[in-house]
């Protein structure tokens, strides 16, 4: 299946140091951007990615020798794409799947593997699928989804019921045309709103009675 | 009462620019450490603060014009001190509640209520609470800590049944000694474990029936 991992966009790198290792794309910030501003800019210029539904800051990576020479602090960011995007890439670029990443440049597998359990623990109490998802999908496609990110079978059943009672998953009406094996044409979701919410709400505290 | 608001650790600027706002503690990465290491060596010289419970990276700040002059970017950082530390700090330095900032330097305002808002979710999804409460305490006491941070009355039976369920409150056995009310003593608890931890696990998304 397609989308049976996550995967990660890396470029190789055409000068040294590091020559030839996958790197993640980025670049110097300009004395006129801020750090999100700089990481938009420099994914659109150099990966053609325009189609990120959610971008976050991760963590700032500052050991003094994480790159050899002059001293770069990075800010490291966690960009999401749903999974039916497939953008152009230039040649030198290519999706990699997390399980069997190649020798990166630097520290990049450790901001990676970072990305990636920031991810996991967001899905499990905010809504961040929206970001993974396609506009409308089948219980089971999105079933597949959520067990490449978390790396473990999810069952259909609880991640429907967990997201309807988090009010984040909506119906539209539409089903999805018969697969091969035929059966009863399985109902459509869509995520209900765009932006990354807690959906484990902070009413859990509130008194008894108390509306949300 | 006393610690019925959240307070945080401000000194006041002794030079320009901004001389006399005040300002949260900090200062230069050094070319040795990286930045958890700066912020710790930071506190421990400036103010004091060595019995941080936890502390965690928040945001990076870096808007182009946020402080005169030469270029700064900020890595924030979120430190969390229990309730019942009070911890001997300098004379141009003092805890202000959230409610009634004084006139900050720079984005500080901005970093402080970004702080906030991190914690209250935390508090949320986490057993963040281990870090702002005493070693033992009463329910009751507990409920007026996650009310001061959460900034609305929790109801201290949903406190502590949420907390339960989550498996972070440990009975110690202990009782507190009786209040001018007189009536039974209230049993004391502590948390369960040091550092912070999703509480809302990964589990929910898994298939009936499998071991957490």
């Amino acid at each position: 299946m397609r989308y049976a991992t996550l995967r990660v966009l890396l470029w190789r790198r055409a000068l040294d140091p590091h020559l030839g290792r996958w790197s993640l794309p980025g670049g110097r910030l300009r004395p006129d951007e801020d750090v999100e501003t700089s990481i938009r800019r420099q994914l659109a210029e150099k990966v053609d990615i325009r189609q990120l539904k959610h971008v976050e800051q991760l963590a700032v990576f500052s050991a003094p020798d994480r790159v050899p020479g002059p001293r770069v602090v990075a800010t490291a960011f966690l960009g999401l794409v749903p999974s039916d995007v497939d953008p152009e890439v230039p040649e030198d670029t290519e999706w990699h799947e997390l399980d069997t990443l190649p020798r990166t440049a630097f520290d990049h597998q450790a901001i990676v593997l970072r990305a990636r359990d920031r991810l996991r623990s967001k899905l499990c109490y905010t809504n961040a699928g929206f970001a993974l998802a396609p506009a409308e999908f089948t219980i089971s496609a999105l079933r597949e989804l959520y067990s490449a990110a978390l790396g473990y079978k999810v069952s259909a059943t609880n991640l429907q019921r967990v997201l309807a009672r988090r009010g984040v998953l909506t119906p539209t009406g539409h089903t999805a045309s018969p697969g091969r094996s035929g059966g009863r044409p399985a109902a459509l979701f869509s995520f209900a709103g765009d932006g990354m919410q807690v959906t484990d709400p902070f009413a859990v505290f509130r008194p008894p009675g108390e509306a949300r």
